[in-house]
């Protein structure tokens, strides 16, 4: 049977388990499937091929992009009769229009390498993540990325002009258009946007691109409660509108972890805080808005202290603090994680309320809160008590979920505010979905994908 | 069986063709359709109770708002069985929340209150249109309204957060959340938005705001080619990124029709250019950056003279220059429109190009183009020859749109940038789509209103 699909595109196609290995589980080991081969296309007309062999053969098609996901979306099913469909040969930069800001991209171009051609051409295009040296951008689109830069920029979907689909019937759907107004019929980019390869599989897209900022000025700050934090959010944002391009928040446990795990960091205030927001201003003579902004808050009270980089490299170091907390959590014996978002105005009181409940039931646990406070985004993660094994404390995911996402809801919030629900969120996403919303999320996947081949048990149960 | 619909909410019935006629045309008078009745909900308990019962019996809904759409999507049918719902009871305000930037409303809320509402809690709604006094929010939604904001802010799609939708089958889907980052499940909130009332009843929305920009400059500035237009935005852009908030074009053409129509107008410049550009910055200091931006672009050649306006009420009569092209087109007999959007790169070759395809085939005819530059979104209309009768340009509509729409695809642009398709655009828009594009569309309708109830005949043929 495989022959056949070797023979129907001309690229490569893997299946001795020692080249598929590294396709069929995700980069922190959480989750591992089989597949029945890896196929690497070469082309978009490869892509259709594929996608016609195993609809012919009812084969399930796992889209995989830089299988740096966190929710296992790229992963196959450990049963059922899966092939790996592998973009990262679709790697072109087809065109950019700087005068448009467009770039027409392939899906399977590392971010970085859209970022660095954005750049060549004098323009901007800001997407930003942990994974950007090994995600791909169609992978971006499929899961509807976040990253840092959502505050000014907007998520992945923002950055999307256009898409180019081929459909679970093996048809190319050509939607590559470069406009920034067009009303001629149902919104399909937006379906596929965030639909975790389930309907279709990205093969191509225009993204936006922006002028490059004139300057970027950098800051961390410490403030005493989140309610501070987003004190000076809400100050920052009205006086600086536009050109505040991120505040991120952490806790003072982050920072410690950071400063014992990882060891090239340094304290970067002179004393703790118990909380610290990381803000960045871009575009012309901002360090002095900064410094007029910051300086006045100071002196009002609004924050404790506040260090402002003198260099990119210092910036870089002050964003290396936020960006390595992760890592950190992970050397430190892993722990347990929320993506949840909230309305902006009430990412204070969720904190408040959500630790409360959380240390109710265990009274050591350790927090390690930071995120987007911008986006109303956190990553509301813990690491288990001094004296409890790793493993005793996984046992506790499901219980501890349960606990934070319910103050979430409470809140009218998200349980996947940007790593998307994959086999991770899925049930209880679903579970907690109304009937109305899981009967139309049913009909638009058994529209579009009525054999049920794209990606299946990913997103939907 | 009308009374039994009568029984099925608390709302107003109207059946009295005294009472019904003004929902049954449009406000251009190009379409008139019939009714069963007019149904007037008072809640979305009502919009639901209709939809079940025009299920149940098989009878088509359309959903109105303020009936103020150019391509005829919110009237009824002329034959088939149709109520028309329309939103304007609901129009409550329901929630205003300024440090998440958020407000919930109504979808019959007018668009001019909810900009009010937006201003009175010391924010910004920025989608700003013609008919924005009459007008409703929920139409603007359901049509994706552009506008002249969208340079910065986006179309009606880009400042929705969250929408309340009564479904085909008459149940409420509650997708009322206020976040800025959500990937749990497909994007139900983008395929209803623009949808114009074809997969169901938009009867609520959480809306984006924005700080109040601090202050406006404004300026209409004489450019000899629609090169020199494009060559400015973009100088424009470079150098004040998003405080530029509206860069619209219009020709001489346009200005002498709305001098020799409208009385109140005057000459803005000491003398005529070809083309002109209404230029607009918004933010703090804009004034003087607009007037140092000007005069380099004139000493450089750019623009051949610039006024900057000295006052609020200077800035509205510029605005009011170019708001007044289409009742001034009106008032001199009507035209043939087009609402075509290419690459913003690809403005200048467009108009160019188009209009000497045109006037190839129409020496006489008499150019009204203008429209949002800075978007790619023009609206390439034309008057009747002098000495031609109104009459006997009408008949050209289709021949002229043809040749106009061929020079569009050319630039893989669209032939509906802002107005949606409606009855007016539809059945050249599914002509010219790809036959995968097709199957698609109409496997998302047939999924969402399997009935076939909502809107038929509109969007899609």
């Amino acid at each position: 049977m495989i022959a056949s699909l070797a023979a129907s595109f001309t690229g490569k196609l893997l299946t001795d388990p020692a080249d598929t290995t590294s396709f069929l589980t995700d980069w922190r080991k959480t989750w591992t499937g089989t597949a029945l081969a890896v196929a690497i296309p070469d082309s978009v007309e490869d892509v259709a091929s594929i996608v016609r062999w195993c609809a012919a053969h009812d084969v399930a098609i796992v889209p995989q992009g830089g299988n740096t996901g966190q929710s296992g979306g790229s992963v196959p099913r450990a049963d059922g009769q899966n092939i790996v469909l592998s973009l990262t040969r679709l790697n072109r930069i087809r065109a950019i229009d700087p005068a448009n800001n467009t770039m027409t991209v392939d899906a399977g171009c590392i971010l970085q390498t859209v970022q660095e051609a954005a750049a060549e051409a004098g323009r901007y295009f800001p997407l930003s993540l942990g994974a950007e040296g090994s995600c791909t951008i169609g992978g971006n689109l499929a899961t509807n990325a976040g990253g840092t830069a959502v505050l000014r920029y907007g998520n992945a979907r923002d950055l999307c002009l256009g898409l180019e689909v081929v459909t679970a019937a093996g048809e190319v759907w050509d939607g590559l258009k470069g406009l920034r107004k067009d009303n001629s019929g149902y919104d399909l980019r937006d379906l596929f946007i965030g639909s975790e390869g389930t309907l279709g599989v990205i093969t191509g897209a225009v993204l936006k691109l922006f002028p490059a900022p004139a300057e970027r000025a950098t800051a961390l700050v410490g403030v005493e409660t989140p309610q501070a934090g987003l004190a000076l959010f809400e100050a920052m944002r009205a006086k600086h509108d536009t050109a505040l391009t991120a505040f991120e928040i952490l806790s003072d446990q982050c920072l410690g972890l950071v400063l014992a795990k990882v060891d090239s960091s340094r304290e970067p205030l002179t004393a703790r805080h118990s909380w610290y927001a990381l803000v960045e201003l871009s575009g012309s003579d901002v360090r002095e808005g900064l410094e007029v902004s910051l300086a006045d808050a100071l002196e009002k009270g609004m924050i404790g202290d506040a260090v402002i980089a003198a260099s990119t490299a210092q910036a870089r170091d002050l964003w290396a603090l936020r960006e390595s907390i992760s890592p950190a959590q992970a050397a430190d014996g892993g722990g347990i994680k929320h993506d949840i978002a909230v309305p902006v105005s009430s990412v204070a009181n969720f904190i408040d309320e959500a630790l409360a409940a959380v240390q109710v039931v265990y009274p050591d646990i350790r927090p390690v809160i930071f995120g987007h406070l911008g986006d109303g985004n956190l990553h509301f993660n813990f690491s288990r008590a001094e004296g409890t094994a790793s493993v005793d404390f996984a046992r506790e995911t499901a219980h501890l979920n349960g606990i934070v996402h319910d103050v979430v809801r409470k809140y009218r919030g998200t349980i996947s505010a940007e790593h998307g629900l994959g086999v991770l969120r899925r049930d209880e996403a679903d579970a907690h979905r109304s009937p109305v919303e899981r009967t139309l999320m049913r009909a638009l996947k058994t529209a579009m994908d009525p054999q049920g081949i794209m990606n299946p048990g990913k997103l939907l149960p």
